[in-house]
């Protein structure tokens, strides 16, 4: 693999363009893009494309909407060409024939954003260009198909076979680490200090999921304490004072946090390999370690709380367990999943709710959103297809013994109370 | 760039994979496909993935093709839904009218092939499938719609932005120059000697494209020697006792030989982009360097002569000169472009025809297509854009005075005659 | 250069050793000691090397004076036998009596220390225990034998063709980067972002020596700021407001900070080599750098003028920069060389006396040393030798015209003051 | 550890140089050593240094002796310095005495050679300069004082501490791959083919040191076969047909070819640490490999036995064997040794004498050295510290106990025979 490392050391560069003239283009910017589509030399697209997106990176909120809006309007599909073709087609299935349908069938906007990304270094810049969309027009019915279009080619894109797992270590590249510091989205990084309390002890582990596109970029990481013993409270994890433990002694791997990074990836999930992949080569590396756990926040929970037993006195911690563990297990919605958003992530990658924990995160935030409840899912390496499967299927959640009889201590609580 | 070369140097390798028993699954291959593109889940998908790439490379010819027609006939779009999914879309521009639109719209093959490359190490093994399509339909117009996909597939994950320009050089590694002894298509590398000569001294230069997925496996290459002057004889120019030059020294490029790799990426064009790299790389490297020529062959001549000028005698060496250039600048398809695949390949990428020589490659294949004559095409940084899009769009050969003068000369001997 | 790249990544990790029980050894230290350099072996030289270091780490000061008194006293040269081989040489200069000689001629804890160097990771730590030795015998002219012996074995170890000079970036490891912060010893480093502006802009560069054996440590560094002209402000330099200038539009490279690592390596003189090195690579990255000087400061200015000049008037900024410039030039010390220490530094480099600013370092520090004066030392890369060879050899000083008018202004002004 | 394989990509490249104009420089090769010794400043020196390298290379064979010649007399110890620093010394233990006898002491030659050194890409040349003054001088007792003082210099800086080890594999770069088929001493590799074939299998490895200083020349390697069981014949190690056996199926690593490299560095011993470094990484990597084993040649056997039993006839396979027990573990040199320098190597290494084979070497070498013996050195990672111990100070012999009852048989044998 040597030359791999080797020959990606210079991929990126900026390297000298064959663009001409890169200022002035009197053409408008959606001339442009009509330019780029139907561009019949790599060459010219390559100039092109370079140019829309720099006019894009001038663009402020109402010009972006814009050019969404005009992607959106003027590149759809043709429904007439798309009859036209397919009934050719379906009369005669040659080769010409179905090419025909397949470009009537695609909007011409995938084939610009394809281009697009001819351009060096344009990968990252059309992630933030859909993160963009997302912001603007969260409430804009009339541009989602132009969001699907970008997630459709994303997900071909950062199609798990070209993601990278990395390391993230205090030895890591500094820009990298401020990218780090900057994304962590549940327990935040305070300072240099802190980022290296959570990387440098031999206890701790980070690990993130790169695209060789965006070298600089990490997509998805999460953060790992090695522990003897199932965590049950973060705030003891990432004490300052905690002895640190040598790594060969663990015997479990608590993910603690993990956060996307890109907004404009929404909806492309990477997070059930990260965690599995990280689990799978933990366990190569440090055989000791038997039990790979989250240390997660129950968000769902006290809002729920609030509802399913409005004026009831505050529970004790026993009680407040069952009811948690009933909240994640027994709570649905009505398309049968689990209420909480974590708990479907996570029971989506196979894992089970193994045990759970009353005053696991004091916080402001832990206490508000869940009285400071949080609970460990298992990721059991040998159970994960088969609770993955039954999962997707019968929506059959996977729970310990200890929850299962948590859960109906709660049903029976509260079956008494709404009598 | 520190990072990327350090993360990806791990990339690929063989995981510690989540598939449960590896081996056996009763179920047909037609079954496996079939739950793959149905399966809700990454990890099943990947399990089920791994096992269809796993059968597939255990298939015979005949199974190949087989498994090839269940794609293409049970897996294509269904005509009743694309009308009515465009149908509901026209009637209702939602949100999810347009996804079940493009689901309808797009057969569910490309999602298998998709889903496929998401098993590690996968992309490769797609690329052989595509060959192997290539190679066992080469008459069969009724696959022809599944090549489509492959290829509207691979244009999305062989992008230029995903590509990887590499020097190759003595200090490579082996397993990698063995390919490229493999992949020489123009002027074959007899050992490990003949390509030591080929890359060891201080004038020769190579290059290749990469893909991170496929990192042992060059796309294409091109083979480089600097001179002084513009060489005019191919086998002066790989001479054995040729004296070398200091790469300082040099004021042209000479790219001599360009092989593409893989026959499962036939029609996704990377020449275009690989010559002007390089020639910019080289540019910036050795600023001496000032004329970046080819040194091509003309694999049509000889055709072309012998029909167009039946039972005329042998020509001197001036006079085939001549038509060398009448043959590359003015015999055309009935499409209007060039005859010559060789030409229409360097005009498309807005080269010029610089210079034509006679007794330039004295090899038997050489005299069969040729009667010996080479050609160099120009490319001249400044003006690739505009030739290009000349020829692109109004068919324009570009030409220098030279080639146009030869070429007016056998106009004119050739009018003559036909009187 | 691929295959060092990668073959050296996994160098010097810590591994399997072939120790035996390595805790318990109820010899003395001293006992270890001796016991090595008579070992016969390296297998068991290296588990008794590893054993003496580790005993070494946990020794207090006196402890540690108390080795080295060993090494000193009970290691040194036996004159006797000195003497014996000395005569058996003389007398029949074969191999067998040369090599007695070297033997007796050379004290035995130089064998040692050569010795504890065969342990992995050792050479860090030795480096670490001579700078002990500096600290702890600074007034010890007993233990002086010993610093020589180091030193010898140094100056061997850390010859300039064993180094590697490594540009410092963003993109450099935190934990190269925190060590960075730690050593700068001229312009001290605030915070990660004050860091963060001496890396990152366009216009900042910074480049380290490092050792194969030691490649977690930087041994010294120098910070660079690309410039139009030269700059005479220290404070106007590293200000956060200044605009960024593309490194294109540079014409000169200012070293505005050179800071050695390493107290265990007092006396091995690596800037010489590094600014040289720097200014090479610079000039070759971006040619339109044509100018290399320093900025830098004039420690022993305010110092020498308080005794030059007793009771004189502060002096305005014209009288302040000759006299600055006589101090630089003309100051000497009884052995003919520059009164200033960074003067003999740069002079000795085959620098010269550029250029002279008052309100130059406008710091606490700055006034109080040289009254906010600053200076510009000039490498020019086709003076350099010339200018090295008459310093090393006549203690001449090169310096600019405007310097050596500066300085005879201040020579007639001391002159007509001495009156 | 990511820091170091980056830094060290570029460490020994060919920069630019301040020497000056290279060429002329009219002193002779001798002023030109004189002034290296002399020379007050670094620059200076690496511009002289480069210059006698230069001149060095393109001398022919007497010139070199005249060379090692006027480094030999002109730049000996002087007896008269030596004597009067040490009295100097005696009388009064300062630093500076210390420092004027430690002068006096060394050579000047030897502080020429580290200058030399500081030139770039020097070390590898001083090598071949050794290779060169071993060659020539072989005979020359008068030059064997030089050949101590390289020695010297080349044990502290080719000091285990500073070695690298790597997998050399067909993935390693060509040109280190064309010198490992140069320098394989052992069995003779043919061709690319046959060095892929000892590379590629997955029951086959081979492993180099190198230096940081000459990161395109490996030192020394050893060639590795993975098994099941001890195997007892190298043709059928060989051998083309072999099935290849899946590394995580091996019990043993057989060690059945050790190469040195480099001549000049004949006396430095780097084959101890690297086969137990190997030993040490390969049971880590492949944990179900529990022993290491050599498959041996026994290079003195065969001459020995003409000598100890004159006239016998041709012995059978047993009687053959317990000869070459004999020969390995009780045939001594004067000095208490074994006879055998392989045995010598490998005992000293604290390997054991394990289990020997008839017709295990049935080429022509094999047959004449030692009618077709070869013998298995076990390499037991528990008792190699207790084997080399007793080996080096009471120069006993560890076997097993196969062995130690064959060599009886043996001596009872050659008892009776001598009667």
């Amino acid at each position: 693999m040597t030359m791999l490392s080797d020959l990606l050391s210079t991929v990126f560069d900026r390297r000298v363009r064959f663009t001409g003239p890169a200022g002035e283009d009197s053409r408008s910017t959606e001339e442009l893009t009509d330019a780029l589509v139907s561009a019949a030399g790599e060459i010219s697209g390559r100039t092109l494309g370079g140019r829309i997106l720099d006019r894009y990176d001038d663009m402020d909120d109402a010009e972006k909407r814009d050019f969404f809006r005009h992607l959106t309007t003027s590149m759809d599909i043709i429904p007439g060409d798309v009859r036209s073709s397919l009934a050719r087609y379906e009369a005669e299935p040659s080769k010409s024939a179905y090419r025909a349908f397949l470009e009537a069938a695609e909007p011409r906007r995938q084939e610009l954003i394809r281009r697009l990304n001819g351009v060096p270094g344009a990968t990252g810049r059309l992630v933030n260009m859909r993160a963009d969309l997302l912001r603007l027009t969260r409430n804009d019915a009339s541009l989602a198909a132009l969001d699907l279009d970008f997630r459709h080619l994303f997900a071909s894109w950062f199609n798990r076979g070209f993601l990278v797992l990395r390391p993230i270590s205090w030895e890591s590249p500094a820009h990298i680490l401020e990218k780090i510091i900057a994304y962590e989205a549940v327990h935040a990084i305070d300072s240099w200090d802190d980022l290296r309390r959570r990387l440098e002890p031999a206890d701790r582990r980070c690990f993130a999921f790169f695209h060789p596109a965006m070298p600089d970029e990490p997509l998805i990481f999460v953060e790992v304490a090695l522990t003897r013993g199932i965590a049950g409270s973060v705030q003891a994890l990432l004490s300052e004072d905690r002895p640190v433990l040598a790594s060969e002694e663990a015997d479990t791997a608590v993910f603690y946090s993990i956060s996307n990074c890109q907004a404009g990836l929404a909806g492309i999930s990477f997070g059930n390999s990260l965690i599995k992949q990280v689990a799978a080569d933990l366990s190569r590396e440090l055989p000791g370690i038997k039990t790979f756990v989250t240390l997660s926040p129950i968000p769902g929970f006290a809002g729920w709380l609030a509802t399913a037993r409005p004026g009831a006195n505050s529970p004790d911690d026993d009680t407040l367990r069952a009811l948690g563990a009933y909240y994640l297990t027994a709570a649905k919605r009505p398309d049968g999943l689990p209420l909480d958003p974590v708990a479907r992530f996570h029971l989506g990658n196979g894992a089970l709710v193994h045990k759970i924990h009353a005053g696991a995160d004091t916080s402001e935030k832990g206490r508000a959103q869940s009285h400071g409840l949080m609970v460990n899912y298992h990721y059991d390496l040998r159970k994960i297809s088969e609770n993955h499967e039954r999962f997707a299927t019968a929506h059959t959640v996977a729970m310990s013994s200890e929850i299962r009889s948590l859960s109906a201590t709660a049903a029976k609580l509260m079956t008494e109370e709404a009598r």
